[in-house]
Protein backbone atom coordinates (compact mmCIF):
# COMPACT_ATOMS: atom_id res chain seq x y z
CA UNK A 1 0.00 0.00 0.00
CA UNK A 2 2.72 2.60 0.72
CA UNK A 3 4.48 1.44 -2.43
CA UNK A 4 2.66 3.96 -4.55
CA UNK A 5 3.26 6.81 -2.39
CA UNK A 6 5.86 8.30 -4.72
CA UNK A 7 3.41 10.11 -7.21
CA UNK A 8 1.70 12.27 -4.73
CA UNK A 9 1.55 15.45 -6.30
CA UNK A 10 -2.39 15.24 -6.85
CA UNK A 11 -3.14 14.30 -3.47
CA UNK A 12 -1.35 17.41 -2.45
CA UNK A 13 -4.25 19.77 -4.09
CA UNK A 14 -7.05 18.34 -2.23
CA UNK A 15 -6.19 20.07 1.37
CA UNK A 16 -6.69 23.52 -0.11
CA UNK A 17 -10.19 22.99 -1.50
CA UNK A 18 -10.85 21.51 1.71
CA UNK A 19 -10.05 24.94 3.54
CA UNK A 20 -12.28 26.87 0.89
CA UNK A 21 -15.09 24.32 2.24
CA UNK A 22 -14.34 25.07 5.47
CA UNK A 23 -14.22 28.95 5.27
CA UNK A 24 -17.85 29.81 5.37
CA UNK A 25 -18.61 27.86 8.30
CA UNK A 26 -16.13 29.62 10.41
CA UNK A 27 -18.01 32.84 8.69
CA UNK A 28 -20.99 32.04 10.22
CA UNK A 29 -20.00 32.03 13.86
CA UNK A 30 -18.69 35.34 14.18
CA UNK A 31 -22.13 37.54 12.30
CA UNK A 32 -23.48 39.48 16.07
CA UNK A 33 -27.19 38.69 16.41
CA UNK A 34 -27.17 34.98 16.55
CA UNK A 35 -27.47 32.41 19.65
CA UNK A 36 -24.24 33.16 22.02
CA UNK A 37 -23.04 36.33 20.70
CA UNK A 38 -23.62 39.87 22.71
CA UNK A 39 -25.92 40.87 19.57
CA UNK A 40 -28.29 38.36 20.23
CA UNK A 41 -28.49 38.40 23.69
CA UNK A 42 -29.17 42.07 23.10
CA UNK A 43 -31.68 41.01 20.52
CA UNK A 44 -33.58 38.77 23.27
CA UNK A 45 -33.26 41.48 25.94
CA UNK A 46 -35.31 43.83 23.40
CA UNK A 47 -37.58 41.24 22.44
CA UNK A 48 -38.18 40.70 26.17
CA UNK A 49 -39.00 44.11 26.80
CA UNK A 50 -41.79 44.53 24.23
CA UNK A 51 -43.27 41.50 24.93
CA UNK A 52 -43.64 42.73 28.67
CA UNK A 53 -44.96 45.76 27.76
CA UNK A 54 -47.04 44.54 25.25
CA UNK A 55 -48.49 41.88 27.74
CA UNK A 56 -49.03 44.90 30.56
CA UNK A 57 -50.67 47.52 28.38
CA UNK A 58 -53.40 44.68 27.17
CA UNK A 59 -53.70 42.89 30.20
CA UNK A 60 -54.16 46.79 32.24
CA UNK A 61 -57.56 47.23 29.95
CA UNK A 62 -60.95 47.11 30.86
CA UNK A 63 -61.61 45.24 27.12
CA UNK A 64 -59.48 42.42 27.43
CA UNK A 65 -61.35 39.35 28.92
CA UNK A 66 -64.44 40.08 26.83
CA UNK A 67 -62.19 40.12 23.47
CA UNK A 68 -60.90 36.48 21.92
CA UNK A 69 -58.07 38.63 20.03
CA UNK A 70 -57.14 40.81 23.17
CA UNK A 71 -56.79 37.47 25.40
CA UNK A 72 -54.80 36.02 22.60
CA UNK A 73 -52.77 38.64 22.42
CA UNK A 74 -51.76 38.56 26.14
CA UNK A 75 -50.95 34.82 26.12
CA UNK A 76 -48.64 34.87 22.82
CA UNK A 77 -46.88 38.18 24.66
CA UNK A 78 -46.63 36.01 27.41
CA UNK A 79 -45.20 32.93 25.51
CA UNK A 80 -42.69 35.48 23.55
CA UNK A 81 -41.52 36.57 26.99
CA UNK A 82 -40.81 33.62 28.28
CA UNK A 83 -39.56 32.19 25.37
CA UNK A 84 -37.33 35.30 24.94
CA UNK A 85 -36.06 35.61 28.60
CA UNK A 86 -35.12 32.05 28.50
CA UNK A 87 -32.91 32.05 25.17
CA UNK A 88 -31.37 35.29 26.95
CA UNK A 89 -30.29 33.38 30.16
CA UNK A 90 -28.76 30.70 27.56
CA UNK A 91 -26.61 33.53 25.45
CA UNK A 92 -25.77 35.22 29.06
CA UNK A 93 -24.34 31.56 29.58
CA UNK A 94 -23.12 30.63 26.28
CA UNK A 95 -20.76 34.46 26.68
CA UNK A 96 -19.47 33.50 30.49
CA UNK A 97 -18.21 30.44 29.54
CA UNK A 98 -17.19 31.38 26.05
CA UNK A 99 -19.14 28.42 24.95
CA UNK A 100 -20.47 28.44 20.90
CA UNK A 101 -24.16 27.86 20.49
CA UNK A 102 -23.06 26.85 16.74
CA UNK A 103 -24.17 23.34 16.80
CA UNK A 104 -26.87 21.36 14.15
CA UNK A 105 -29.80 20.11 16.93
CA UNK A 106 -29.89 23.88 18.90
CA UNK A 107 -29.90 25.90 15.93
CA UNK A 108 -32.15 23.85 14.59
CA UNK A 109 -34.08 24.07 17.70
CA UNK A 110 -33.54 28.44 18.04
CA UNK A 111 -35.08 28.86 14.59
CA UNK A 112 -38.32 26.50 15.12
CA UNK A 113 -39.21 27.76 18.20
CA UNK A 114 -38.64 31.62 17.01
CA UNK A 115 -40.49 31.09 14.26
CA UNK A 116 -43.34 29.42 15.77
CA UNK A 117 -43.03 32.45 18.72
CA UNK A 118 -42.80 34.82 15.66
CA UNK A 119 -45.61 33.75 13.90
CA UNK A 120 -47.94 33.52 17.15
CA UNK A 121 -46.81 37.38 18.35
CA UNK A 122 -47.67 38.73 14.26
CA UNK A 123 -50.93 37.12 14.31
CA UNK A 124 -51.90 38.28 17.44
CA UNK A 125 -50.72 41.68 16.67
CA UNK A 126 -52.43 41.48 13.33
CA UNK A 127 -55.65 40.36 14.97
CA UNK A 128 -55.32 42.81 17.44
CA UNK A 129 -54.89 45.81 14.81
CA UNK A 130 -58.34 44.83 12.73
CA UNK A 131 -60.03 45.14 16.15
CA UNK A 132 -59.08 48.13 16.82
CA UNK A 133 -59.35 49.33 13.38
CA UNK A 134 -62.57 48.25 13.22
CA UNK A 135 -63.36 50.26 16.33
CA UNK A 136 -61.48 53.25 15.63
CA UNK A 137 -61.95 54.31 11.93
CA UNK A 138 -64.84 51.81 11.01
CA UNK A 139 -67.10 52.26 13.65
CA UNK A 140 -66.12 55.57 15.45
CA UNK A 141 -66.45 53.88 18.49
CA UNK A 142 -63.09 55.16 20.52
CA UNK A 143 -65.38 56.83 22.91
CA UNK A 144 -66.44 53.87 24.29
CA UNK A 145 -63.36 52.07 24.91
CA UNK A 146 -59.95 52.92 25.16
CA UNK A 147 -58.46 53.38 21.54
CA UNK A 148 -54.96 54.62 23.02
CA UNK A 149 -54.46 51.85 25.19
CA UNK A 150 -55.33 49.06 22.99
CA UNK A 151 -53.62 50.51 19.97
CA UNK A 152 -50.00 51.17 21.92
CA UNK A 153 -50.50 47.34 23.52
CA UNK A 154 -51.04 46.40 19.39
CA UNK A 155 -47.79 48.51 18.47
CA UNK A 156 -45.69 46.69 21.37
CA UNK A 157 -46.68 43.31 19.77
CA UNK A 158 -45.57 44.32 16.55
CA UNK A 159 -42.43 45.89 17.60
CA UNK A 160 -42.02 42.35 19.51
CA UNK A 161 -42.05 40.31 16.28
CA UNK A 162 -39.84 42.86 14.38
CA UNK A 163 -37.38 42.22 17.23
CA UNK A 164 -37.69 38.40 16.70
CA UNK A 165 -37.49 38.21 13.26
CA UNK A 166 -34.03 38.83 12.93
CA UNK A 167 -33.53 36.29 15.38
CA UNK A 168 -35.31 33.66 13.46
CA UNK A 169 -33.60 34.35 10.00
CA UNK A 170 -30.26 33.99 11.60
CA UNK A 171 -31.10 30.96 13.02
CA UNK A 172 -32.42 29.64 9.85
CA UNK A 173 -29.83 31.27 7.74
CA UNK A 174 -27.07 29.27 9.97
CA UNK A 175 -28.98 25.97 9.55
CA UNK A 176 -29.06 26.52 5.47
CA UNK A 177 -25.22 27.14 4.81
CA UNK A 178 -23.71 24.85 6.61
CA UNK B 1 -2.71 14.70 -27.00
CA UNK B 2 -3.20 11.14 -27.22
CA UNK B 3 -0.40 10.49 -26.52
CA UNK B 4 -0.30 11.35 -23.30
CA UNK B 5 -3.62 9.39 -21.95
CA UNK B 6 -1.02 6.17 -20.51
CA UNK B 7 -0.55 7.68 -16.57
CA UNK B 8 -4.42 9.07 -16.46
CA UNK B 9 -4.88 7.00 -13.16
CA UNK B 10 -4.23 10.32 -10.50
CA UNK B 11 -6.06 12.45 -12.87
CA UNK B 12 -9.17 10.71 -12.07
CA UNK B 13 -9.30 11.17 -8.60
CA UNK B 14 -9.28 14.93 -8.58
CA UNK B 15 -12.86 15.24 -10.38
CA UNK B 16 -14.12 12.71 -7.65
CA UNK B 17 -12.94 15.31 -5.31
CA UNK B 18 -14.41 18.13 -7.66
CA UNK B 19 -18.06 16.37 -7.72
CA UNK B 20 -17.85 16.43 -4.09
CA UNK B 21 -17.52 20.09 -3.99
CA UNK B 22 -20.29 21.08 -6.40
CA UNK B 23 -22.94 18.49 -4.83
CA UNK B 24 -24.47 20.83 -2.85
CA UNK B 25 -25.11 23.05 -5.29
CA UNK B 26 -26.69 20.45 -7.91
CA UNK B 27 -28.71 19.04 -4.67
CA UNK B 28 -30.34 22.48 -4.02
CA UNK B 29 -31.09 22.40 -7.64
CA UNK B 30 -32.97 19.32 -7.87
CA UNK B 31 -35.09 19.71 -4.84
CA UNK B 32 -38.88 19.97 -6.02
CA UNK B 33 -40.85 22.95 -4.78
CA UNK B 34 -37.82 25.59 -5.70
CA UNK B 35 -38.74 27.88 -8.67
CA UNK B 36 -38.35 26.41 -12.30
CA UNK B 37 -39.21 22.92 -10.83
CA UNK B 38 -42.66 21.14 -11.67
CA UNK B 39 -42.85 20.93 -7.34
CA UNK B 40 -42.36 24.74 -7.64
CA UNK B 41 -45.25 25.57 -10.59
CA UNK B 42 -47.53 23.41 -8.68
CA UNK B 43 -46.77 25.43 -5.38
CA UNK B 44 -47.36 28.54 -7.49
CA UNK B 45 -50.78 27.30 -9.52
CA UNK B 46 -52.31 26.10 -5.37
CA UNK B 47 -51.47 29.83 -4.09
CA UNK B 48 -52.86 31.37 -7.20
CA UNK B 49 -56.03 29.13 -6.60
CA UNK B 50 -56.60 29.78 -2.87
CA UNK B 51 -55.87 33.84 -3.07
CA UNK B 52 -58.56 34.14 -5.90
CA UNK B 53 -60.83 31.71 -3.62
CA UNK B 54 -60.14 34.65 -1.13
CA UNK B 55 -60.68 37.37 -3.12
CA UNK B 56 -63.72 35.92 -4.59
CA UNK B 57 -65.44 35.18 -1.65
CA UNK B 58 -64.69 38.44 -0.05
CA UNK B 59 -65.34 40.44 -2.46
CA UNK B 60 -69.11 38.65 -3.30
CA UNK B 61 -69.93 39.55 0.84
CA UNK B 62 -72.07 42.67 2.01
CA UNK B 63 -69.45 43.49 4.41
CA UNK B 64 -66.40 44.13 2.84
CA UNK B 65 -66.42 48.09 1.43
CA UNK B 66 -67.69 48.85 5.57
CA UNK B 67 -64.60 46.89 7.52
CA UNK B 68 -60.75 48.18 6.66
CA UNK B 69 -59.94 44.70 7.27
CA UNK B 70 -61.94 43.06 4.88
CA UNK B 71 -60.64 45.08 2.27
CA UNK B 72 -57.47 44.69 3.01
CA UNK B 73 -57.37 41.38 2.79
CA UNK B 74 -58.81 41.78 -0.91
CA UNK B 75 -56.14 43.61 -1.16
CA UNK B 76 -53.10 41.08 -0.12
CA UNK B 77 -55.40 38.13 -1.43
CA UNK B 78 -54.89 40.35 -5.24
CA UNK B 79 -51.16 41.33 -4.74
CA UNK B 80 -50.52 37.63 -3.69
CA UNK B 81 -52.46 35.91 -7.00
CA UNK B 82 -50.56 38.73 -9.03
CA UNK B 83 -47.40 37.85 -7.83
CA UNK B 84 -47.87 33.80 -7.84
CA UNK B 85 -49.30 34.16 -11.08
CA UNK B 86 -46.43 36.09 -12.34
CA UNK B 87 -43.87 33.48 -11.08
CA UNK B 88 -45.95 30.69 -12.59
CA UNK B 89 -45.67 32.29 -15.83
CA UNK B 90 -41.89 32.48 -15.35
CA UNK B 91 -41.79 28.55 -14.00
CA UNK B 92 -43.92 27.39 -17.08
CA UNK B 93 -40.84 29.26 -18.95
CA UNK B 94 -38.36 27.82 -17.32
CA UNK B 95 -39.63 24.00 -17.49
CA UNK B 96 -40.27 25.07 -21.44
CA UNK B 97 -36.89 26.06 -22.14
CA UNK B 98 -34.78 23.81 -19.43
CA UNK B 99 -33.68 27.26 -17.83
CA UNK B 100 -32.43 26.48 -14.12
CA UNK B 101 -33.18 29.54 -12.00
CA UNK B 102 -30.91 29.22 -9.38
CA UNK B 103 -28.95 31.99 -9.83
CA UNK B 104 -28.06 34.90 -7.04
CA UNK B 105 -30.09 37.90 -8.25
CA UNK B 106 -33.20 36.04 -9.26
CA UNK B 107 -33.57 33.95 -6.02
CA UNK B 108 -32.82 36.84 -3.57
CA UNK B 109 -35.84 38.59 -5.96
CA UNK B 110 -37.99 36.16 -5.28
CA UNK B 111 -37.40 35.53 -1.52
CA UNK B 112 -37.88 38.99 -0.81
CA UNK B 113 -41.23 39.46 -3.10
CA UNK B 114 -42.46 35.82 -1.48
CA UNK B 115 -41.70 37.18 1.97
CA UNK B 116 -43.47 40.46 1.51
CA UNK B 117 -46.49 39.11 -0.29
CA UNK B 118 -46.58 35.91 2.28
CA UNK B 119 -46.20 38.87 5.39
CA UNK B 120 -49.49 40.72 3.88
CA UNK B 121 -51.11 37.55 3.38
CA UNK B 122 -51.05 36.48 6.94
CA UNK B 123 -51.83 40.22 8.03
CA UNK B 124 -54.54 39.86 6.32
CA UNK B 125 -56.14 36.71 7.66
CA UNK B 126 -55.35 37.11 10.75
CA UNK B 127 -56.96 40.26 10.77
CA UNK B 128 -60.13 38.74 9.36
CA UNK B 129 -59.98 35.97 11.58
CA UNK B 130 -59.48 38.52 15.03
CA UNK B 131 -63.00 39.90 13.53
CA UNK B 132 -64.76 36.96 12.22
CA UNK B 133 -64.31 35.46 15.67
CA UNK B 134 -65.20 38.75 17.84
CA UNK B 135 -68.35 38.98 15.25
CA UNK B 136 -69.41 35.23 15.91
CA UNK B 137 -68.34 34.22 19.33
CA UNK B 138 -67.62 37.63 21.75
CA UNK B 139 -70.49 40.05 20.38
CA UNK B 140 -72.83 37.07 18.76
CA UNK B 141 -73.75 38.90 15.98
CA UNK B 142 -74.01 36.02 13.17
CA UNK B 143 -77.27 36.37 12.61
CA UNK B 144 -76.75 40.38 11.21
CA UNK B 145 -73.88 39.45 9.13
CA UNK B 146 -73.16 36.60 7.10
CA UNK B 147 -69.75 34.90 8.75
CA UNK B 148 -69.91 31.45 7.04
CA UNK B 149 -68.83 33.44 3.68
CA UNK B 150 -66.23 35.72 5.75
CA UNK B 151 -65.11 32.93 7.29
CA UNK B 152 -64.32 30.93 4.54
CA UNK B 153 -62.88 33.87 3.05
CA UNK B 154 -60.41 34.16 5.84
CA UNK B 155 -59.80 30.25 5.93
CA UNK B 156 -58.75 30.45 2.33
CA UNK B 157 -56.48 33.21 2.80
CA UNK B 158 -54.86 31.38 5.63
CA UNK B 159 -54.64 28.43 3.30
CA UNK B 160 -53.47 31.05 0.79
CA UNK B 161 -50.47 31.72 2.91
CA UNK B 162 -49.70 28.05 4.21
CA UNK B 163 -48.99 27.15 0.41
CA UNK B 164 -46.93 30.47 -0.06
CA UNK B 165 -44.40 29.69 2.95
CA UNK B 166 -42.53 26.30 1.17
CA UNK B 167 -41.87 28.47 -1.50
CA UNK B 168 -40.58 31.92 0.72
CA UNK B 169 -38.30 28.86 2.86
CA UNK B 170 -36.97 27.16 -0.65
CA UNK B 171 -35.83 30.54 -1.77
CA UNK B 172 -34.07 31.74 1.16
CA UNK B 173 -32.81 28.54 2.50
CA UNK B 174 -31.29 28.27 -1.09
CA UNK B 175 -29.94 31.98 -1.00
CA UNK B 176 -28.17 30.82 2.03
CA UNK B 177 -26.52 27.30 1.33
CA UNK B 178 -24.67 28.85 -1.96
Amino acid sequence: MNGSHGSVHPVEEIPTTDVGDAAPVIRMKDIEGMPGTRGGLALRCIQLGFAVAAFSVMAASRDFPSVSAFSYLVAAASLQGLWSFALAIIDIYALLVKRTLQNRPIVSFFAVGDGITTTLTFAAACACAGITVLIDNDLDLCSVNKCAQLQSATAMAFLCWFTTLPSFFFNYWSLASR
